[in-house]
């Protein structure tokens, strides 16, 4: 796969990382989902680079959280962010599906389908993610569930769900989300008149400049 | 109307949007809707204050737009909010429902129901919204139609569409956006464990604090 060749928009998106790489927030996205329930759902995540000769995103979340839930209901399980660079006044919005991995749903794949299997949907590609974390991050998948009521630290304190080596253990609650694109929709605000392109998969990434 | 009482995610807000006053981007929030086959949509908008004595906030777009496409379509106008401030690491996902102002807008609800309409639905307040923006935002609603193709200028120079006094003159293109919020789920990444707060309209804005 070393021959891949991207598209123009995950060039372009290289580049923006690039020219915003000294704002921590340029790594963040927010993420619109649809609830079971009809809903609009959206929230911040954090961009934690792309699954290596693909044009996949790799993002990570708590199995336990809501969008989680909603996405494990869902098929396909459809996706748009919008990722907007404050630095270079850029937006892209990339809408797709979205692939869950964890240790759970790794057992239940090869159980289901034990011959063809994305390279991601492995314990090594779990374990690569788990490690890029910080000590802080990965703490917090053992924190108690989301949204429960909140009990002190105190009244809440069982060793048993806290491993003194918590670097190694991957949480059962650690889930990454890989981003599959289907359609990317890329403004740039600099330019008068701004510039708007419009690509998406089935032409072949093809990009057609629209107005913004 | 002014012994108006904020709750809690009210004050927050504006605390917050006075302690990132100085980055430009801090006005910025994503907004997701979904579309009229179901898709997750997401885009950036600009906040433009609060419908005074209200929790309503104000954002503008172009009526041309896929999204006011969609909200025109759906009863009620559901959309949810995810505004992050980097430089005090906060977010707020506001959820609700959406009400659209624009002059035909004005005219059809005048016609539907001529007693009661909020204040906001008036040509005064459009003109006011259309007052606050720059040249340079004016001119985008006499622009040609979102995501047409792409002609360069010379192609389309048409002189009844460029009126000379554009700041006088509301585009018919020009539509106010009024947010409504019925739910407010804030989270402070700063606090260790990090503190999250879910309130809603239902329960009188009285605040719950769980986990994150």
């Amino acid at each position: 796969m070393s021959d891949f060749k991207f598209p123009s928009w995950r060039q372009r998106l290289a580049r923006s990382l690039h020219v915003n790489r000294s704002q921590a927030q340029s790594k963040y996205f927010q993420v619109a989902t649809v609830s079971t329930d009809g809903l609009p759902k959206n929230r911040t995540m954090v961009f934690r680079g792309f699954v290596p000769d693909s044009l996949n995103l790799i993002s990570v979340t708590d199995i336990r959280s809501d969008k989680v839930a909603d996405w494990k209901l869902s098929t396909p399980k459809k996706f748009e962010i919008c990722w907007y660079f404050a630095g270079s006044r850029e937006q892209y919005r990339v809408a797709g599906h979205v692939s869950l991995v964890s240790s759970d749903l790794i057992k239940d794949a090869k159980i289901r389908n034990p011959e063809r299997q994305a390279a991601y949907l492995s314990h090594k590609f779990l374990s690569e993610q788990w490690q890029n974390l910080s000590a802080a991050a990965k703490a917090q998948f053992f924190w108690p569930a989301p949204k429960a009521p909140f009990e002190s630290e105190s009244d809440t304190e069982d060793l048993s769900q806290r491993p003194e080596n918590v670097n190694e253990d991957i949480s059962d609650n650690f889930c990454v989300v890989i981003f599959t694109p289907l359609t990317v929709d890329y403004l740039n605000l600099k330019n008068s008149p701004q510039l708007r392109c419009l690509s998406d998969f089935e032409n072949d990434w093809f990009e057609v400049v629209v107005n913004a």
